[in-house]
């Protein structure tokens, strides 16, 4: 290897792992361009983050550091890459527009390998950017019967994270154990509130002074997997649920972009119900 | 009166009410400061708050705007005034502290006529601005009988509106309807995520990335009151809940202090579950 | 005229003017669909944006209006409508793209009638979407003989508003004078902080703890024509001035396509060197 | 020492820096609570604070940390403690009230030694507390006189920090040097933007539709020294000057509070013109 390397370790915490794993980096005579460090107290769990330069054999530079961890560590040595992604959309454009946009102008890091949708209304745009599209509607079939025509797309191409860009159906228990820690969400509230359907209607119904978008990793419970980027903004009396919609839709978009770019560029720890993200 | 007169309006919505209303300001010969209104279009209900100076019969003009306006109209005809709170703390300082320090310079106009504690731990700081101080603890006592002890405190005394200054005990319903629409509370959250006991705990839990705080009028409901006004800031993965209680700390107060300012002002309609600010 | 009308007033204020222009509305049979009104108190003008519907002739709405205006007074009533614009762009992709994709969608009412940029670097992505895009090189030209070329494109089309979407180059007085109150520009900076060139680096340089952008209209003086729109987003000692121009990139692109949507709705009246927007 | 040290060390960056000192802390049986690294590529200078605890001679491990470190380096191995300032205000109470409360419920460490004014404005306010207050009004003096009679009270009494809370008089340079990195300012702005006087009059006439405010340390150059923190809100047309003056007063309080907190607890790097911060 020669060049730039990501290196995540997360590990049960105890005295020294700094000084050992710096000791490696020393050693194999790599600059270390960004290290950042945290211990969560409570659960007594170290996690580390350095991007390190160089020349290296990289397996070797994994062994040493591994032989220096305590048991039962995640370690991951990767060299920075474009990531490939699947992207599932319903009728809204304005997310997958601002993914797509930023992928073609090269300020999000990834391959969009394919587009699925269960309705055709985003095609003509997916198209112009010659981005595979495949509209899989839903008609008659049931939940999983959708996800088997979906798991057939999925299943003829390599990638490394799906990307729910306002897809507003919910998987399978099943689909979604399949793809753990890969599949990232935007839903449009501040969460844990407004859980499920509508979260702009239940806000107005509250008289909310504030909304909100959560970015996530989908797991077994609807719209309570871990948290990796929240936003909010400002609304008053004169807002309809729809003037809200309108709103919520630009903090919708950016951070969803914001975290997927966290995700793919190897900032982004899953730990338990919780995101460490090292921005 | 000469002066200033803050004119509060709530009907049903037709046509031509600005036309009325803004016809008898000119005919009393008055100036109109200021004129907000606000539509609910789904209810079909109209707001408006007038500011307007002058010299005139403030009784005649009410009689007047009570004469266009529709049947089961809301009205208020009110001279800016320095009104009377009761504020009932716990243990935690910073946001009594706050309206104190504002009521001192004046930049909120009320008098301070009670300040009711469960503990003792605020009174040294109170009695430093000759503010009347009430401990009344709970000991073996049960809602209804503490409640008994602090109703005797409110009953000699005239007062506009209770503030609850982080006050961590919950009312009975009874004590509430008492006073509707007239209990001030700032709950630790963005509500209605986190509704109860220890939201910065309950938030940490949870794994979020940003905490909130809502001031809210009080109602039947734990924490479901209309709200005021609300605020977030931003949080991540090494704030501890009390890292995230300390930087909350600071929403708290400045949100409460903010919207008592807008409460005393007349510049809120409490209308169902919602309030309609006129900043 | 049967539909929605849009009505802007600006005059000197006066007792009565609400009652006068509310009347009028009453006596064409018109609803109120949303009433705004200011006075800036300091140099004692009145502004009022109404939103009506109903069914008139707005000829003579206008007449009457004026009819009971003081002199001097400046009244528009327009139908909505999708407006013409021209956008300008350099190199940078981002905030073009957010408006074409707006555009696209219909979230901003508007045609884009020209792209015109002094590289191509934008043009494929313009082309996607069938817009007409000019390439202009400045090449040896000096800055008249540059704009005489763009003002070619322009004589031959109609349009509202020139967008300026980072274009990274200053127009002649001249120019700017022909298109006065129609050039809106976005200034990466927190205006008045940072005027002219590389506004980021002199961030950086400053050590800055916050950066921002200003959505503007353009006028005789660089950076200093009247503010629609700020946004400002927090940075720390960790950022380079080429992170803080990426992290800069998003309140860029929403606050100009923000700012746009304000000024395309009739919501914008600029006054001296200020704006006053009825959002 | 037996308990917590906060380690600051400054130096040219080299390979191996992160090595060497957590060699040092091991060796010394350490444990890090919190490690904080930054490099400033740009200068190839090497910042990092660690918080360790554990039982060592501190003078020992500040003599092995200087063996390992390149020439001309910073270092700082401290306790925290409770730190002295003086105080200096002129007649607005929120700022100077806000950092009395903190200090009082101890949410800052720091013990107010003294609170000078050239008004009798706060007096009251300060005396409640127990502070020592002194009144240095200006009257015929010129600046190095006015400044003398101050002088005679700081060198009576030792100080870690002065803290201008919306202190309205410069400084002479001689002064400032007198106390280089140790004079902290609020400013009513968002600096660079309206240096000098009245801030929020200059942000009015501009029509700018944020308003801030930046904390940093005095130097020669008015409102020109390194910048702790800063921090924005939005205005419209309908703020006077005044009412930004009411509007951004929250922020000031809290803004300078917060830079206060970080400085006294050992978080800020000054370094040139700018403040390295590991909040």
């Amino acid at each position: 290897m020669s060049g730039v390397l990501n290196i995540l370790i997360r590990c049960h915490d105890q005295k020294g792992l700094v000084y050992e794993v710096s000791k490696i980096f020393l050693e194999f005579g790599l600059n270390v361009e960004n290290n950042r460090e945290f211990v969560d107290e409570s659960a007594g769990i170290f996690f580390m983050r350095s991007v390190v330069s160089g020349v290296c054999n990289s397996k070797a530079l994994r062994e040493a550091l591994k032989s220096v961890l305590p048991k039962d560590n995640f370690l991951k040595v990767v060299e920075p890459s474009i990531k490939k992604i699947v992207i599932f959309a319903t009728k809204e454009l304005h997310v997958l527009a601002d993914i797509i946009t930023r992928v073609y102008e090269e300020s999000i890091s990834a391959e969009i390998v394919a587009v699925i949708s269960n309705y055709r209304t985003v095609e003509p745009f997916v198209k112009k950017f010659d981005i595979p599209f495949f509209y899989v509607p839903v008609s008659t079939l049931d939940r999983s019967e959708h996800e088997d025509l979906i798991s057939k797309i999925l299943d003829n191409r390599s990638f490394d994270y799906i990307v729910l860009a306002k897809y507003m159906r919910i998987f399978t228990p099943e689909f979604v154990r399949r793809y753990r820690e890969k599949i990232i969400n935007i839903h449009h509230s501040f969460l844990p509130a407004f859980i499920g359907a509508n979260p702009y209607k239940q806000a107005y119904d509250r008289g909310v002074k504030i909304i909100g978008a959560t970015a996530h990793f989908v797991n077994d419970n609807l719209d309570e997997g871990p948290i990796i980027a929240q936003d909010t903004i400002t609304v008053d009396h004169t807002f309809s649920w729809k003037d809200m919609q309108k709103a919520g839709s630009d903090v919708e978009k950016i951070l969803l972009s914001k975290s997927l770019h966290l995700v793919l560029s190897d900032r982004v720890f899953v730990y338990g119900n919780r995101c460490i993200v090292f921005s």
